[in-house]
């Protein structure tokens, strides 16, 4: 089974989208903030464009879950194509039919996570799984499926969002810091979680 | 004026102490693992230790401001001398008088941080200012008085307890990444506070 990966561009206050997060406002008020990095350009660092390649490659990662409120506000910004070009699944209350956007495929899970995880291993092989989403991510780490995250630390303070670590369990998770990439406007982290 | 500058260790989810601080419990329940890597002796890093060091260094911070909470459960553990070796100025509702001990002076300081600031400042001429506790840190931030922010960054989810961001101004408060020092356990982060 591949590693389960989070990985997250987060303000130095724990906010991974701004308020009022919304079909018309995938980031939240202010919280494309958070994206800037991700924009390629002039100017552009190339510590970042590395980072942000690694994310979603097809070399490594075999398969996403993510929760509904992230499929809802992304699927028109994700194009004709669906981005990811690879089976992605969507924790939902709401039974649909398969979604299939050129290489990218939705399957709506409605059964929870520990099924949704299995049908995402058996879709991405010896790859990682990819999550998506502040909720998503706190029900995989409270039931200790999470192995790797990375936080791509924004130099701003939001003050006001969706806060990525809130509702997790109480028991103490420690980490293992394994990398540190400085950009000049990013700290790119990454943590494995001890178990 | 010297600059004001808050020097917390905080774990990755955001806290600076866990849930139930008291004076029994001064980092609350399990928060002490923050401030392991303040610990010297064998084993111990000496990029902790430089940075440590530079925390309340006299050569360079000539005051500190901090909360009655950081105060009450403080006095103890900082012992007869009262650890610091300069004036610190404590913000509460409660007149008393200046307590003494050794070098450090304890002022108590009943309105507002406005006062505190101004009092720190003729004490510390051209030092710093170091704050103390994370609801004195907020105060400050809020008001636009705060110059430098120094996170020791902890490995560690602690799930709960006194959080370093909240109640914060909820307009956007950018930061320049001045520094980053990567220890064996800790990444410190040295940010400027644009204004």
């Amino acid at each position: 089974m591949g590693k389960v990966v989070l990985h997250m561009s987060m303000s130095l206050d724990g906010f991974v989208a701004g308020p009022n997060v919304g079909v018309d406002r995938p980031m939240g008020e202010g919280g494309e903030r958070l994206h800037e990095w991700l924009s390629t350009g002039s100017g552009s660092d190339p510590r970042d464009a590395e980072v942000a390649a690694e994310m979603f490659a097809t070399a490594t990662t075999g398969a996403v879950v993510m929760g509904k409120r992230t499929f809802t506000v992304g699927e028109g910004p994700w194009g004709d194509d669906g981005t990811f070009g690879m089976p992605c699944f969507v924790l939902t209350h709401t039974r649909a039919e398969t979604l299939v956007k050129g290489a990218t495929t939705f399957t709506f899970v409605t059964d929870g996570i520990d099924s949704a995880l299995a049908q995402a291993n058996a879709a991405a092989g010896d790859k990682c799984i990819n999550l998506m989403g502040a909720n998503t991510a706190q029900q995989f780490l409270s039931a200790g499926l999470l192995d790797e995250i990375q936080i791509n630390l924004i130099p701003i303070l939001l003050g006001d969002g969706v806060r990525l670590f809130e509702h997790t369990a109480t028991e103490h998770i420690e980490l293992e810091r394994t990398r540190v990439i400085e950009s000049a406007g990013v700290t790119h982290l990454k943590f494995r979680v001890l178990k």
